[in-house]
């Protein structure tokens, strides 16, 4: 009897002679025959996507990887410039940005829509008529909770995001157009009438309405927009190296810099 | 005429209507017709990469993506208990350990290997007894400086890691098995006879040697495992919100903690 | 007329020729005469603190720097031991762990207090029953909410945290024994009565207290709680790499894994 | 007998009653009595320093503290943009730059330094002319071997960094003025005789050799310097709070993007 407690896990376990994954043998098993983005799923869900799941989860991926100038990739550029040789460095300052504003709207919807669903009347709405009353039902409630809905509007895309409805057909087209995503829908035909106006529905939003039909823990939505946007990074960063803006823009906002008197006022 | 300089880039930009990623319409050309590695690969490589180059590198990254309980996967199940809800942070810590002494290996070699080449005379050998020669003159040249082999040796996988070969078969089915490799292999049969002891090729050092036939850049190597140990961070990260560890990690520690007075002198 | 924007700021600018700092010559009037506690204190509250109000507020440092073996710390040291030669990355993989549930208590409670003298009646209590009954109902509030009370209870100091009278102690002699403490100490004194049980007013919390009576920003004490554990990580690095204990940690949590198959079914 | 180790420390250690620090009662011995900076400073070099070992320490600290709009500044403020609510990811991401490049200079001084006084013949100079001697074998070396010379050379303050001869002052005046910064200061002097143009020593170079001069361990100067950014990020982002100008500079960053086509051919 020992004070040393064990650690289960269902992930990586290895031996002197052999490395298993998930109850596989990495090599023989997954190493060749098992996809990255499969993986990802797989890791996180505790199961192994079917191939049409794995095409609506690299979709999603796809779409989150990069969104060319955004702070994260400005962030990490910055931070291999003054970092260089410490790559993690300026992918980990890229991620931290990854929070509750840009990359968070994928776990946020998400997370609106299931519990949307688990509150509802069963069985699920069958008709269009149905899921419309449904997301009015809530558009009305956030209205008067004075909260947003999460997945609408987009600063630049107002007459709606290409990605939405690509990835509603690629869903389709794979048998997986399911509750979120109809729902999703359902407040972006009710924004108009409930709401005033007619908000497109973004492609954050529709990325996370998709991996809630997949079945993946609506908490965790955030970590898959982080493992796209950690692709995008190494294209951003690879690029830095090739081609640097970095010290432009650094110059850019330091001679631009205006003292300005504190607004408080700064009594010794 | 404006002191504003413009910001040249090859990967996202969009506009009111359209979201473009390397020169294709994101939503049209690239979702569900792009898979997730596949993009990782072109947005550093600036070149789509074809089916087999696909699976040589997607092997590698399901090869890097997690090793159970590595010190990565222990400090981020740690940040995630003591800030939880803040994901990214969760994830970056893991990140940040990716540095020389685990996650380096890979880039170690492919850096180490594509000197050896670039060095070597050309063209280069087309006999395993040509591989050998180059390996041999290498090996001593290193053991001459004092200084180690990246990718020889593993301190757990001392009869071989089961990931080496598979990965060469891998390639070898693909048609890419290339002089990275095989000069990569010939070091590991010319360890015993010029070092005087035979170690094995490991699998972080033979996922360096793939990437760098692959042509991906050598000084991104780390990306790629950084790419991968994310989607691993997921998992681990997953699997600590259903079934903690890092609480009774946090206790062990603690409570075995014994004060010892400094080595050096505390003097006032 | 350019398209360029100007970037205020009250804090660092410089020319060829000066380093100007707060609007203050940085050698000339700040280095050897500005204590380093006193400058981040001016720095956040833009007005130059008071002798005493550096003493509280060095003492608040001063309590939050180390705890031991905590998740921080612990993540920090596998860091350096994973990575190497990046000690920035040791440093802030310690720093992502300042999130809500350790460090993060010292802003929820300046945040709490801060928000129950907002809303009480004006001027405020002059008496102990004064506070004592606007503690009483604000305890109330949180039950009928069940909303834990920020800063009460410890896991370990169940007698008390041996820092809360000390630096109540402290600020009485300075003369800065404020509302925010004056409401803590109540809260405390109430809890047995209200909520039945007898909480101890823990170390963060009097620390987030005696903050926000030294009027910093209520939403940034989570920063000084994160500038005083920098400090202790630089030692606990310093120590790991003296005297390695990463090692150990890591091979107790490996070689004690124990595979489990997953919770949820594995069905491919 | 278990297989539990045991974890040695001279740091933070508590008990159910007690919370000790390097071997003293936190609350009774440390609040109140010891500095923010002395503790640092105590924690890592594990000594008391002297009062005026404090008063230089703390100098090299606010010459550090902030330097306006620097690319660790710029990629914390942009990193609070996308992830308010996570001040920690904020901080770390500006921590992250603190790498070879910018911070960096300070340890690679004392290091350099350091590194020249080990190998010099004792006893040491104790004349001007005997450190010139020293210093020109030190500058002739890195010539010869193409290496730059850390600390000597400014982007900006080519007449002389104001932090040097104000930092040696107040070494001078708590009779801190050492053989490291003798050594710097012949260095400055021979750079035009040896190098043929006189380089001026930089603020974080002369910041370097002062923290030597204190006994502080080489390898943990860039800690230092971290600890100082860390409270000038704090004001950053305190000031991007009040007054924001990260969405100003990621607008121009994104509004000036170009797109041009990829260096390398895009050959699918």
């Amino acid at each position: 009897m020992t004070d040393q407690p064990r650690y289960p896990t269902s992930l990586g376990t290895s031996s002197a002679t052999e490395i298993h994954l998930l109850g596989h043998d990495l090599a023989e098993d997954l190493m060749g025959t098992v996809g990255f983005g499969e993986l990802a799923f797989w890791l996180v869900a505790m199961r192994r996507p079917s191939a049409g799941e794995v095409r609506v989860f690299e979709s999603v991926l796809v779409a989150l990887t990069d969104h060319g100038f955004t702070p994260t990739a400005i962030a990490a550029r910055l931070t291999d410039l003054s970092a260089p040789g410490a790559l993690q460095g300026a992918v980990a300052a890229g991620i931290l940005g990854g929070g509750s504003r840009y990359l968070g709207v994928t776990e946020d919807t998400g997370i609106f829509l299931a519990q949307i669903l688990t509150e509802a009347a069963q069985p699920l709405p069958d008709t269009e008529a149905g899921w419309d009353e449904l997301a009015a039902t809530a558009l009305r409630a956030q209205r008067a909770a004075g909260a947003k809905v999460p997945g609408l509007g987009h600063p630049v895309h107002k007459q709606g995001d290409p990605r939405t409805p690509r990835l509603i057909a690629i869903a389709d087209e794979e048998g997986l157009h399911g509750p979120h995503l109809r729902l999703f829908e359902a407040l972006g035909r009710m924004s108009e009438p409930v709401l005033g106006r007619a908000l497109p529905l973004n492609g954050a939003g529709v990325c996370g309405a998709a991996l809630a039909d997949l079945g993946l823990p609506v908490e965790m939505l955030r970590g898959f927009a982080l493992l796209a946007r950690t692709a995008g990074l190494l294209g951003q960063i690879a690029e830095e190296r090739r081609n640097p803006i970095a010290p432009a823009i650094y110059a850019a906002v330091d001679r631009n810099a205006v003292y300005v008197p504190p607004l408080e006022p700064d009594v010794p």
